[in-house]
């Protein structure tokens, strides 16, 4: 028996740096989850979250955004890649939830100024995710020279990306609606 | 509704190294999976399976193999740790098989003589396991200082790990049986 | 013909996390630093740094952690593990830095309350990094269960970890004194 | 004191696929190594390499790889990437060494079909090397479309990687030279 309500799926962005571009690959993806019908979504902003910077861990969670976690389907990260590693800000805030994650999907949005669009933060990232409870999916979406993406409204400039993006977005969906069917009527150490 | 075949479970033996004790972790696995009603399992053992070093990938598929893993709903992987990555043979194998992997559960069992139980295998793995499309559950067997825990005939002398392989197979069943349902009833691209 | 200057290593305490047990840790590893004839160190903590939450990357420079970086001829990292990944804080400081770090050495003080000791933080930050252009010792320290290693004064209570300590200093300042030599006169694109 | 022997960085083909196109790009970088005054290298081809599957680490050491490996100043290894992960083959060959490479240079290649030439192949491989003893410099050549990259005789098409490779061997000669200085010069546990 399907679930009917609609999937949530919020898109985190994820440095709070100045100029940033990965902040167009963030709203991108939010439009095109919102195209689809029977999935809501939500852009969380790490440079609008209330980031404490003189503790770490649960003890720095910030109420609204737990809330959309434990909300959440499924998330899309847009991590910008910095010397291959993910964005310091990026991993503060999620380090702030724990079961709020567990048994939900997960899709990465790489982002580089370089040509091979956050490959490497992607795979910095994917342990980590696993740890959290989180199922990373296998397809990801790379905005590579991403200064060349977007015009200055933001607008997507080659239509290419749209293609991958519905396949990454299937799959997201898949995954999501997969482990909610399974949160709902899987038990854990018994049989369905 | 349920899917009432039983799970299949194979248990792969990733070393054919003369000595392994990783021999010992993985029939502790399939005994303490063929225990649990509705799942069966397999020892499939990287030394006795036809493994051509004179090519690489779908071309070198074993059809043995590749049936065993069309069917499988989830994988054990018994991986000793080899300089903090995974056995070469390992890898050599399990890059013979693509398409059969997709959306199936697996779970890492590390196996280390030192303290650290292959925690690093396990972490060398996770990317390439999530590329193959399989997901890593978020719990592990760590076999740290492995030359200890078991006597000559293979039996485990701390019972204190069955504990630990009991939650293990709690989630990998639970992954198994979620996925199982998603990959027959959950529609790629459109709803449940 | 050596460089006559001693060795600067600073410490680097990865966490500002309230009730952090690697405060100890780095301590320690300054004590024993100091002890080393020829080396001199500097405690350089995260939670005393200036860190603006609303930018990253070089943008984002604090002079004197600069300057710090600037001088060194090594870093020791004490990170404890955060979901198998890196504090972000410490990887927010670390991104500030570029060219400092160049040809420089880094050993890696992994640091948890469970038994491995920091060994999946380790792999998390050796390709960052690598590419920050620093070089990692393929010696760690792992302080495994943290809370039971130390007083409340900070004394380290098994000093079974002080050879090991040695080792890695040993090691650290083997490569930092190789490097500096090959800063000093080895030639890029030319012959020494 | 310069040491005025050549430095000896042999060239490792990883992969013995039918149709590799690594192929040509392992006797590339042969060919610009071999320009270089003061730099000798070969190609050591796994295929070509006795790889026994009945065992794995040191007991499974070939004579004549080890005694290559115990004579380079550095390695290049040209690692297609299968799945995200290096080549089975290759780590096969590469764990049955240890202390021949301690305190040598190393530098990556990364193949692939795709665009993202090798980028990950590159992130799995790095903490391996490293527990090696190798130190992988911070310059990879990437061959992204690797397919495109050569004609049939293995000629270069895109002159433009002539001028990559050149920094990257750049690099890779200062690094192994500066760590030939130090495994001469600089003493482990005392000062220079």
């Amino acid at each position: 028996m399907a679930d009917d309500r609609p999937l949530f799926i919020p898109v985190i962005l994820g440095t709070p740096r100045k100029g940033r571009m990965s902040e167009h690959a963030a709203e991108l993806m939010c439009r095109e989850i919102a195209k689809r019908p029977g999935v809501v979504t939500e852009l969380i902003d790490v440079a609008t979250l209330p980031i404490p910077v003189d503790d770490a861990g649960e003890a720095a969670k910030d109420a609204v955004f737990s809330e959309n976690m434990n909300r959440a389907d499924a998330l899309v990260i847009v991590a910008p890649e910095y010397n291959h590693g993910y964005p310091g800000l990026l991993k503060h805030v999620l380090d702030t939830n724990l079961k709020e994650y567990i048994h939900k999907a997960v899709g990465i949005v790489g982002v580089s100024a370089g040509a091979f669009g956050g490959a490497r933060v992607i795979q910095n990232l994917i342990p980590v995710l696993r740890e959290l409870g989180l199922v990373t999916i296998f397809w990801d979406v790379n905005f590579t020279t991403v200064q060349s993406r977007f015009d200055e409204s933001g607008e997507l400039l080659d239509e290419s990306f749209l293609l991958r993006i519905e396949k990454f977005l299937d799959e997201l969906c898949w995954m999501a609606e997969t482990l909610r069917h399974g949160r709902a009527h899987v038990t854990i150490g018994g049989s369905e």
